[in-house]
């Protein structure tokens, strides 16, 4: 089953302390629809400059992301620069133009609305419920967010929840939308704001997801020695745990298959993170992914060791 | 298969955003010994003073703590007081009143000098080290550490840590240790400086441990809603790993024993949090230790669950 990917799709420059890159392929969902193309068809939704490389739409069709929803408006693509601290764990967002992104309003195809599967990566609530209004009754939505939208489009972002099955955010966001600083509390508590999962993602910490009642889910983050470029890892985390549930739910959304999720969209960011922009994800191979599915399951199981 | 314990015995006084209380058993020794206790015979070494009630060495009495190893000396018993923050995350110690754990000199009973597992809990690393002079080749030796002895007592702990197999110690002071952000390649390190095993312990965010080559395994922590008083959460970890691997190694210590161990110890901590002291574990049963197990295990596996 396919699944639509809207977000954004932006030129970056990103500087860590060892290097600077410019003129890079970035953007929620140019991350999350590369995730998801690992395991299942993609309908992607976007904008792009006429500054934009064709050899891109080359690449999508390539990996079977279908690019028909990506407008192309007459202007300069989203640009974005940032830079990580010392460390790793923060970063300055340096410079933004968001050119052809400033009106965007996303509209779909015909041959995307009956997606049973929709991903909505990391843009303005507003955009995602846009999206959703063009849809014909989504199997499972899954939402992604940022600090952002919780400090300045609260409301919007309130009334998205009530029409989400997952919602994924980072341990910080966890904390500010709910005001709780244990994150048990905080992934309990933002169920109650409507989505019936909720993934909490920790960096080098793993991730939690909350289901219903008792249901709950931990997983450590792969022991990565140098990271390279953090950007777009929680996009890639999304994109991965999005495509595995389109390809791999049957009936119902069980938490057995939310939890293979969990680690498929964890493996697809420990690989994101080793190389700049999406330059990991283009050549990585199925292989490589079952192999380090394999090593999550060695480095967090402690019985019945296959 | 017995486990020597060594640490301090203090009184201590807790507060907390929500409560205080005072004259209640801690130090590192107590919470070590009585998480050790659940899963094997336990010799005690510390020293007490006249104050010290009678009826905690009943308790030891009770649980086979051996309590031959603890010294009673004129004078009063350590006195710790501290004060958690709003989030119960950090602490500041309000007052320390070493009384006579100044002059303490570990001497073991003659029937210790054999014990195959030693716990050495968090005491200076110049008392630990005596500790082992004094014992006939045991088979595998734990060691817990704090930031102080890091800062203060460099050369002692490093001396310490060539005779260790396996070291405790919190994320911070991993990267206190190393000088390295990255807990992966602080875990590697500290091996590098002696310990064949290095367990992490993350607090909310779990454990890590890592052994030869890519051994490595990571737990979450349990998803507790209320923390009451995480005094000694660390010291009952250490406990409760030493105490299940010398209950558990047949021949040779395994990284799946180990892995086991971390769980349990995880386990026991998990209870020691819910209240203040000593007071969840003095009245934990087997059962409830077997039940949060298996809770562990639904919340980290995500194939083959049993």
């Amino acid at each position: 089953m396919s699944v639509l990917v809207v977000g954004s799709i932006a030129i970056d420059t990103v500087k860590t302390p060892i290097e600077e890159h410019s003129n890079l392929l970035g953007g929620s969902a140019s991350y999350a629809a590369l995730g998801a193309s690992f395991f299942s068809p993609v309908r992607l939704v976007g904008v792009v400059g006429n500054d934009f490389p064709e050899s891109e739409f080359q690449f999508w069709k390539e990996r079977k992301i279908d690019s028909e929803g990506v407008q192309r408006a007459n202007g300069k693509t989203f640009r974005w620069s940032g830079e990580y601290s010392w460390d790793l764990n923060t970063r300055e967002t340096r410079s933004i133009a968001l050119n052809v992104f400033e009106n965007f309003k996303p509209v779909l195809p015909e041959s995307y609305r009956q997606t049973d599967f929709v991903l909505l990566a990391n843009i303005a609530p507003s955009l995602q419920a846009h999206v959703l209004d063009q849809m014909a009754r989504p199997r499972f939505v899954v939402a992604d967010t940022m600090d952002l939208w919780i400090a300045s489009a609260r409301a919007d972002l309130d009334a998205l929840l009530r029409r989400v099955n997952l919602l994924i955010l980072n341990d910080s966001e966890a904390r500010e939308i709910t005001k709780e600083t244990s994150l048990i509390k905080a992934g309990r508590g933002i169920r109650k704001m409507g989505p019936e999962y909720v993934a909490i993602k920790k960096g080098e910490h793993g991730a939690l997801l909350f289901g219903d009642g008792d249901q709950f889910f931990s997983c450590g983050a792969y022991p990565l020695e140098d990271i390279h470029d953090p950007t777009g890892a929680g996009d890639t985390f999304a994109g991965g745990f999005a495509g595995y549930l389109a390809a791999h739910v049957q009936e119902d959304v069980t938490f057995d298959v939310m939890r293979k999720a969990v680690i498929y969209g964890s493996v697809l960011a420990s690989f994101c993170v080793e190389a700049f922009s999406l330059e990991r994800l283009r050549k990585l191979t199925h292989d490589e992914i079952a192999d380090r599915y394999q090593m999550f399951k060695m480095m967090s199981q402690f019985e019945v060791l296959t």
